[in-house]
């Protein structure tokens, strides 16, 4: 499958170089992303695109990563024109939460909804929005930071350097910060203070009955159905689907979830044709959302 | 101009009561509303279409209001069906806030944007979107409750039942029930706890040097700007416009307001391409976005 002869790997060099010449760490791992394409490029086949999950702000009208917190270097990087340079097909970048959004939407528990919330609850809590039948880009292709609303004014420090966002409170890492506080504060748990909590372990200890365990799912789904409920006032949809692993820990969350989305909605109405549910793709949803994305489907009318 | 002629009122009446039937205090607006359509239907011309701003929510897909709370009985009212029966013309309705942004869309301070936040701030909070130019309006209609979204949970009780949300905190009403909460705590000021009090004499003691009526101003600008923030980290607008009675007191709303958005927004490329104004139509949004709702413009592509 390899189509090294005529993508030789050191004609690639100069180009990237070129391009991230003010940001030396960043084109290191371009080398990599190009090989990894290249050892499954279809043999004898043209390419008709090739979509991009990036994690981190994109243009995505420009095709440019803004940031990518996890990349070291990248910063304003030119990546479909680097892309479609040396892999000569048509590049689409995304960033990676709205592209999940996408693959749920077109191939996953979205199918057939015109306007739905994706909220990915991991590493971080991000998002992506289907309304009227596209995904939400806004002016500049940043739209849909969904982690990133204050829940509780002057609460924990987010990742970003403000207070109180949904990020900072219920996920992964914030849920698991939160128990060892509790723990630290004496409060009886099977859990232990000394090791690494993972939110798969807090939510294994919460279904064999720890208490310690269950109150921080009741706490980390209180706020994540306080944001949820507003998402709701705001975009009435007829989906909200759930991703990224903590949400794995299926009722255990999604019970206060329903809970406090169903006591802080505006009406009844907005209820009326909710469908509230965990992604149905998993960890395939950027690659299916990459996939959406290269078929020129953000713009889909379903 | 009256075409008392062609629809005389006591034929009316019978379409009325069938339509209402089941809530008798509904229909008296009615024939009121039908009349006043009727002193201004233009004589020799036929009408293209007639736009309804509703103060409450509505299903615009099937032309019911769901309910206004202001008028009594309009509870589940097929008002697009009457009029149309009655006045013989097509007939749009739209919830007066979202209306109301199609106005400020079309004819105001949003022209040549597609992706606009309008929040009215008045005895309520409402608001209306525009996102890839069209108005959002939601699976059901519902969509842009902009102002029932929690900022200060436990917060004081809102019109909606819920505590917390943004109108408690914010809309005229709240600003005034929060000063008189601190005259009667002994805080001086120029203003008197036993007077009727109206964000506009709030202002005008602000614009006087009031130090409790300039700290009720910072303190409604710093939950709006809170909220605004959110937005803007979901919608990334290029324009975001507010309206409403309490905006004509410009800067001493808006200044607070620029300054949390400033340090709460995610990154600073949301702000690249925003313009944060006042509305440009005051009382006249409504009426020019129902203009622009019957000329089916709500999904134009500017």
């Amino acid at each position: 499958m390899l189509r090294a002869a005529c993508f030789p790997p050191d004609s690639l060099t100069p180009t990237i170089m070129q391009k991230t010449s003010t940001q030396p760490a960043g084109w290191q791992t371009l080398p990599r992303l190009v090989e990894l394409v290249r050892s499954v490029w279809p043999d004898g086949h043209s390419v008709a695109g090739i979509g991009v999950a990036v994690p981190g702000p994109v243009d995505p009208f420009r095709g440019v990563v803004l940031r990518a917190p996890s990349i070291p270097g990248w910063e304003n990087l030119p990546l479909r024109e680097i892309l479609s340079e040396t892999l000569r097909a048509p590049v689409y970048i995304g960033n990676d939460a709205n592209v999940a959004a996408l693959g749920e939407w077109v191939y996953g528990a979205g199918q057939g909804h015109q306007d739905m919330i994706y909220m990915t609850i991991s590493t971080g809590i991000g998002g992506g929005l289907i309304v009227n039948g596209q995904l939400l880009l806004g002016a500049s292709g940043l739209a849909g930071e969904l982690g990133h609303v204050t829940v509780l004014p002057d609460g924990p420090l987010c990742s970003c350097g403000r207070r109180g966002h949904l990020e900072a409170l219920a996920s992964g890492p914030s849920i698991a910060s939160w128990v060892k506080e509790q723990l630290k504060n004496g409060v009886p748990s099977l859990l232990n203070q000394e090791t690494q909590l993972s939110a798969a372990q807090i939510a294994a200890a919460a279904t064999k009955g720890d208490e310690l365990a269950q109150a921080a799912f009741e706490r980390a789904g209180a706020y994540l159905g306080q944001a949820l409920a507003d998402y709701i006032n705001i975009f009435n949809p007829s989906a909200v689907i759930l991703g990224g692993g903590v949400s794995n820990s299926g009722e255990l969350l999604l019970a206060p979830i329903r809970k406090i989305i169903q006591r802080q909605v505006y009406s009844h109405h907005f209820l009326d044709k909710l469908k509230l549910t965990t992604a149905a793709l998993g960890d395939e949803a950027g690659l299916l959302g990459a996939l959406a994305l290269a078929q020129g489907l953000a713009e889909k009318s379903s």
